[in-house]
């Protein structure tokens, strides 16, 4: 029996396709670290272009351009950032903020929709010269989609609401927009309408977009001349990178288009799980916006660990008979929810067989539990 | 008219007394930097001492005692220390854990006794050693009393649980003890009651001990012989610290016993404030368990710092006549709170005077508002 | 007239020839964030076979992996480490020791051909655990090939007497060897020969090994386990490594052969300065080792900066006539010399017409200088 | 046998007199964190007037004093310091401008006289905004009189002239002066006629002017500004800090003028260590200008650590018998040197007390070594 392998884990494990991988091999390089890579440059450009930014900055990773963004943003000595409490940078970024840049974190609670509440977030804010007891607050972060929570698209009203209070203390905004495009084809807008609330932005290449590498840092000239110096500092400044950024060409070119795609998956697969409902699964189907699935085992017996192992399991007897030589690959996360991802590897015959083998563990843990 | 001043600001702003500036006057001195300080090395074995702990170290302030403790616990790369939401080290240290120490702050939410829900406090944990995103835990720092939710004592029940919680996951636990004693005698137990349950302590001499200037860091000897060279690069080892030491010897070995004095204080001015009630005041008289009296001003036309400035104001004629001569000092805070905080420098008389301004201010508010 | 482009400014500059792109379009592929890459995978492999180290590591560049060395190294607070004042690490990587890893740098004096006087290293270790005025030594850096210097070879018996000196005092050594191979071709010893005396190593696949990006650095299993988690928080855990490591893998098993051909070539280049010769250049032949070539340009009235003007300057008239429509990229460098690097780019006939151009340069020199 | 101790091993090590004490248990306090205590308030406008700066700041120690002037002038992320490569900041204050303040040094080496060779200082210089791979240089740190080199006092011809290289490169310049007085009263100069040439300077209050514990800060008002934040961050904002703030006073009021006589004193000795001469010892008497003494012992069997063991044993026989119940106390130091410090605790007896006792070492150790 031959298996296939569904992986929903992140939409980082998808593979570069041929048209790709084609356009890597064919590249105009040149040294990246002088600045003479005719492919980055024009990279650069685009992605300038499209989130109407004055300039742009290819880089190896999300992490490494929004650490850039915070070591920028926050570059004198006592500069606070403030971060949602679920954010990746604050999560999932090793601390580097503190770590590598030195810059300490002042938390707001993220809302189930990746949101702030604005009071809350106002409350956080030490403005002016502060007095010495307190850091001086320089940035605030937010993150569209936001991951952890499970791929929210923050509402434009709300980021005009972030604006405006940041600009009433003189702070600046980064979005680490790392899914930014799912979010902009979630809301049916151009990125610019989005990122005109914002100061900075992180988008990633790869992920949703399918770019093997590559991250872009978008911001204002001065902002972006000087991470290229922080990009420097961190070893971020490689050769030939015409390679890598010749891929991220097709990926802002030719791959926005089809997430439309992986969301339209996304909600297939999560009406599937809301059919099986309770007690076994909770969905609130209005948060499944983008390509990101996240929902709840309220059953205490099928852990999301347990559901996620029993999904990787290919059976030898039963199953094989059913012809479910299937693994389909998820995660458990925070807060006893699974994580499934979709990306330019899953197909629409992908997603339907990840429900159906869904579908048979869900059949097979109840009849194990019928005879205990 | 002359105007008397009780100032409740803060118990840092008590002045040395005679005996104690007699002390320092005929203190025997050497150079501490070098060790050879014999008034400071008998500080530190009485507070090692009655702090049962294996050794103590003499500091400026707590601030550096606090900052070198995580300088300490976290002292490798990538190390990550566990703070209330609401801790003095997380709010008034101007960020020094990741802007002197590049350590990564979690942040637990502090309930209203300055305690954390245990669950949270675990889910906060990244233990063992993580996946690459995650840096380490290596501290849980807990606050006792807990300034800014008004000098609460931590149950003796809930820092035992932390204890365990830490051992669980292999963590140390740092207590910022700069009211240690005003806890202890909360409590009525022996400091080393309280200690028994963390690694390293912060204790002020200075605040409600009255000494001018000094701190105690205790901990094991390993921890000690650390903290010194942390003492060191961040500039604190001083020279004939004996000066400051023999002030220190008289806060730890006379002036615990008066702070009950303090605390009867602040629950009879606390009285006083419940007694005008609402809508002017809100107060639960079972949080004031120490020297600080933290109550709310319900009523927005009477906001905390339009009391603190009444309160401060000393009338030229009403006022006068009623022999109102006093300036009474305290601090607007966080959450519409007004905070007093009783010391050796307030007597129960002081106290008395403070209660009558408070009731002339309330009384003259009152008026002005019929007015209206 | 078509111009003829000689760059020998940098062995960065060279790009990946057409087998190179066809391994990296031809790549397996998988997430190397999570460890799943398997050209990455086989790279390391390669690498830590080759330089008979436990482990290795991928990396996108040189100066990251001297960052990670130096962290891994000195990761405890007040760990210090000792570089040459004209190593790479400590003048052309923006400080990171400092800036991003908080490491301190004491300086040892690099002799003229890259080593150290031992005596004077021994000078600067501060080691046991040393009093507070002092960090701790941890770690010895060594460059080899040595950049700034002129590609000079590190003598084995240098590196033995290192080794002893470091084992003495119990600490690390770390050889840059961003151009290791360089070395070893010239010494004709294995790597490995070299690689004995240190603990870790940093080799770029990039520069004379012509791969586009790509540094390994190698050490111990528990040093490289702890680099992992480096390369995270500085944003170098890159995604579909495998498309680079396949290039670097050509670059490792195909490209290591050729080098004596370009240290050849350095050499002849080298020989027609020292025929031109005083007054105008001055070149110690011995001196010229690998594949850096940087001579001195004693005439104040041709320096560095003009002489390479005029290389890199292609005329219309004269020149033209010659035939000499040749630019010679080079750069002018510290302490009045002149750097040109020989690499893939680069075949004899390069050499050839940069020899040429070199002669013409210093006729018309010459020529102007008896008009003045 | 009643011991004399004569402590020449620093001039940390004198203690308060009786007139400084007594300044100290009636000096006026308030909190100096908040800036309410008069006494400190006092001294700082004192300082600030004799220095001519337009602000000053008290802090517990030198070091401290020193990493936050590095802390202010490089405050933005990738600024750089020159330092002296025997200066007091880059070897005796554990690194703190990397480990605390992430600041990278760039070394000069120190000359004899504790100057640079000017050259050399510009050719370190990184300026205006440099290429990626260098840091900023943003201050030149200079030391006065020069610790390591035996109390060498800078000309004021070289000030002027490393004012004038930082001006045409926009660098601030820092003075190490902790003992600036000395310097000023060797050079018979008023000390702002030193500091005109520097944006800042540190001056120890305790050393040679024998206050127990303090340090000066001062420079522009908007440099103190923010070095009272840095004061906070690293904990060394104390409390009644007027009870030292008045034996500061006393220091700077009536302290200076004596120290003619300790330069005095160490002058005398050297007189005797030269009457000694080779082979046993080497001086240059035109090196001792002011309270430093170092000199050399090229006999390798009389090396630094064995001529100080035997300067500070008390012998119970012969010596006893000759009356010299005396222990001189003095400290090897690098590169093969002795070092002595006269300070406020040493009068001319005691010196004349020291040079007897050094003339017994010597015939001892004769004797000893004919026998051999």
């Amino acid at each position: 029996m031959r298996t296939r392998v569904v992986d929903l884990r992140s939409d980082n494990v998808n593979k570069p396709r041929v048209e790709m991988r084609k356009a890597m091999v064919e590249a105009e390089v040149g040294h990246d670290g002088m600045g003479e890579d005719p492919t980055a440059n024009e990279l650069q450009e685009i992605a300038a272009d499209m989130f109407q930014m004055e300039d742009a900055l290819f880089l190896p990773t999300g992490t490494m351009s929004n650490l850039i963004a915070v070591m920028v943003h926050c570059r004198e000595r006592d500069d606070e950032v403030i971060l949602g409490d679920l954010s990746h940078i604050h999560i999932y970024e090793q601390g580097g903020t503190a770590q590598v840049a030195g810059v300490h974190s002042m938390i707001v609670n993220n809302l189930a929709d990746g949101t702030f509440n604005l009071q809350q977030l106002e409350s956080k804010i030490r403005h002016g010269y502060p007095k010495v007891h307190f850091p001086r607050s320089r940035l605030i972060c937010v993150e569209n989609t936001h991951a952890i929570l499970g791929g929210r698209v923050l509402p434009l009203s709300f980021l005009k609401e972030v604006r405006a209070l940041a600009d009433r203390f003189g702070l600046s905004v980064h979005m680490d927009g790392a899914r930014l495009m799912n979010a902009a084809v979630a809301q049916g807008v151009h990125p610019s309408t989005i990122l005109q609330h914002v100061d900075t932005v992180t988008v990633c290449l790869s992920k949703g977009l399918g770019a093997p590498i590559g991250t872009i840092l978008a911001g204002p000239k001065d902002f972006i001349s000087r991470a290229v110096r922080c990009r420097k500092v961190l070893g971020g400044a490689m050769g030939q990178t015409g390679i890598l950024a010749a891929a991220g060409k097709v990926s802002l070119l030719e791959n926005i288009g089809r997430m439309e795609e992986d969301h339209c998956n996304a909600k297939t697969f999560a009406q599937a799980v809301l059919d099986v409902g309770r007690p076994l699964f909770a969905l609130d189907m209005t948060t499944v916006e983008t390509n990101i699935l996240r929902f709840f085992t309220p059953d205490p017996s099928l852990s999301p660990t347990e559901f996620c192992t029993r999904m990787a399991q290919v059976g030898e007897g039963e199953e094989a008979a059913l012809g479910q030589g299937i693994q389909v690959l998820m995660l458990p996360l925070f807060g006893d929810s699974v994580r499934a991802v979709w990306h330019l590897g899953i197909s629409p015959e992908d997603t339907q067989l990840a429900i159906r083998k869904m579908q048979f563990v869900v059949s097979q843990y109840l009849k194990e539990k019928v005879k205990v």
